[in-house]
């Protein structure tokens, strides 16, 4: 079996650890360990005599459902998606047209699968490199016009762990500035990016995404993370979406809600563009049992404001932890996992923690930009990062 | 809301009723009504647990378990799809790369679509027209070489209901021969079509559709219904796929199983085509719970052999009830649905069995070959064709 190229591949674990998939404590997949939500599950069951009917191809309840999410976003510049990820397939066909797209590295694999789909023209703009180092590595991208990263956040961490915690507890201080990106005057550009950032969890400032809109033809934000964040620390685009007909959003329901296996995400964007993407995809694209998992979850308060109050707790802790180890050297993250650098061969750390403890995390090998140096590591309850903090802990002491 | 151009559409029928969903009886959606198999939701039931983890993308467990259905066909050339209908679409993509396409009219609208969607040169070929005359219609098939219906199966049913009934009591009978298609000689060619052909019902002869494979550059066959033919009875190209690089088959399994709510249909191909098709679309395109219930239906043999023992007499009873009726005109079809000539406006017989019955029939406005006089209808249990033909009486006697 192939290495995977994408976390929460759990056959491919299993196969090296030598155990039943269901054993593997799933670092590797940036899912919210809190759920699924009961009202998700209660939802499906309460749904199954549906799947005897195809579902309606206008998905009318779910796009309401999903506007009062985003008000005043109305329900026609919603599209629900087999996943956010069928939605990038029809957005990198937009990109495609342009003359260029350009994206931030190291990026979402899936990124480079869908441009190159529709033969689009990539120009890579490195964000974040091998090397730690930012604000360096920023010149390799083609004509940017200068360093943007805040270096006091986002410069290498030292040898023991020094990152900048302050980071961690104040996070409306984590907005980073969007970086200055390689424009060609009169060039038909496009610009895919995501917002938190993946694989660094780096949370872009809105107002320094504002002149995107303007200097580029198309910009499609992948905003997967983003409902990680409380309202009114979120960084999204969403408000901006009726003003930019050049403007497309990127949502994820599967990460937050902890679904990934029944593939749920939409698309906000001009309706006009959306119809087109309804034209070039089948008609049924979203199974039954995603759309009322769906309508039943946006409304679940509990279970989001469980969400946002874990997640800072558990990350700032994790983050100590990860710190504290010998050779590792986790960066500030918006989002609900962390990027580690780390001093050991990422492949045999993971190699140990799944033979030895049935630990799953994600090596950044299929990241060129970070190689073996890297993994991430998602935030899970404080039970479970505890345990891997535990089985690093030995692995480190023992085996490397 | 917009009349819909596709069967099944219970919200567009309820709203048009006056009742919920539920209370509607669809005859205008072609799926088994003695689904679907218990198998299918135990599976469903039973792996809501995996929801939250993301599908292996190599879906490998379900490419060996369809692969059974069809010995010898080896795992690597099947794909998994989210609905055929998802997979048509890749097969549009690349029938877009030939010179043009031929399509047999009247056609499933979602072909139109998908072809559309990479502006593909369509060729449309008349196969069945509203004069009910076969055979003189195929000259609009610009070039056709002449009549290919045994107008003796599907010529006009007289008034009366005199159908070729012999033809019904033997299934042996019903496949046709393949229509002669306009070829040009040099020209780089794509065929689509579906066997049994919806919404006439007819089965293509395998044998006729042979010289097809020498023919086409690219010859791409919807079974979408096959699977309502016992085995033996089936005109299947899959045996040939593994000499013919140019053939696709495009399979699905949730109008057998009766799960079009879940999504999951499957194509079978050279295995280098169906590389290309997944990195095209995204890699997580089967949810899990349809990867279940689908490795579960297709071991299911007491579900499958119900079906092929209800289907002939529950064909035969309904197509002799609308025989037997004044001004309905079935056609012979090897399918699980009746393509019906009607001398009364169907849109208004539709009207009246939605209002005053709760039924929904498939009005074929959307196959502009035939419009107005003519009407689909699913086979569904004898109590609900029973249902069925009473309300066509009544409304015949009393409305029009």
């Amino acid at each position: 079996m192939k290495r995977p190229i994408h976390g929460g591949n759990l056959a491919w674990a299993a196969a090296r650890a030598g155990c039943s998939p269901s054993l593997i404590l799933d670092f590797s997949a940036s899912i919210n360990p809190l759920g699924p939500p009961k009202s998700a599950i209660a939802a499906i069951a309460s749904h199954l005599d549906n799947l005897v009917a195809y579902p309606a191809p206008d998905y009318y309840p779910l796009r309401v459902a999903l506007s009062q999410l985003h008000p005043p976003v109305n329900p026609d510049w919603i599209l629900p998606g087999n996943g956010s990820a069928e939605l990038l397939t029809w957005a990198a066909r937009e990109l495609s047209e342009r003359e260029e797209t350009i994206i931030l590295t190291p990026a979402f694999s899936d990124y480079q699968r869908a441009l190159r789909a529709f033969n689009a023209r990539i120009r890579e703009c490195l964000l974040f490199g091998a090397d730690g180092e930012t604000g360096n590595n920023v010149e390799t991208c083609h004509g940017a016009s200068g360093k943007w990263v805040d270096e006091g956040v986002l410069s290498t961490p030292t040898q023991g762990g020094c990152c900048p915690t302050v980071i961690i507890n104040s996070p409306k201080k984590i907005p980073q500035p969007a970086p200055t990106l390689p424009l060609v005057p009169g060039k038909n550009q496009g610009l895919l990016l995501n917002n938190p950032h993946n694989p660094t969890g780096q949370l872009f400032d809105k107002a320094s995404l504002l002149p995107y809109l303007q200097q580029f033809a198309l910009v499609v934000v992948d905003e997967a993370f983003m409902d990680f964040l409380p309202p009114d620390q979120q960084h999204s685009l969403i408000p901006l979406v009726q003003d930019y007909p050049n403007l497309v959003i990127l949502r994820s329901l599967t990460k937050f809600y902890s679904l990934p296996g029944l593939r749920l995400g939409y698309g906000i964007a001009h309706p006009e563009r959306l119809k087109r993407w309804q034209q070039w995809r089948d008609p049924w694209s979203v199974n039954v049992l995603a759309v009322a998992a769906a309508i039943a979850v946006v409304q679940d308060q509990d279970f989001q404001h469980q969400t946002w109050d874990w997640l800072p707790t558990a990350r700032s802790h994790l983050f100590q932890g990860l710190s504290s180890l010998p050779g590792l050297h986790p960066y500030p993250s918006a989002a609900n996992f962390l990027l580690v650098k780390s001093d050991y061969s990422c492949s045999q750390l993971q190699e140990h923690l799944l033979k030895h403890h049935r630990i799953l995390i994600r090596d950044c090998l299929s990241f060129p930009e970070l190689g073996d140096g890297y993994f991430r590591v998602a935030i899970r309850t404080q039970a479970d990062n505890q345990r891997l903090l535990e089985a690093l802990q030995s692995v480190i002491n023992y085996k490397l």
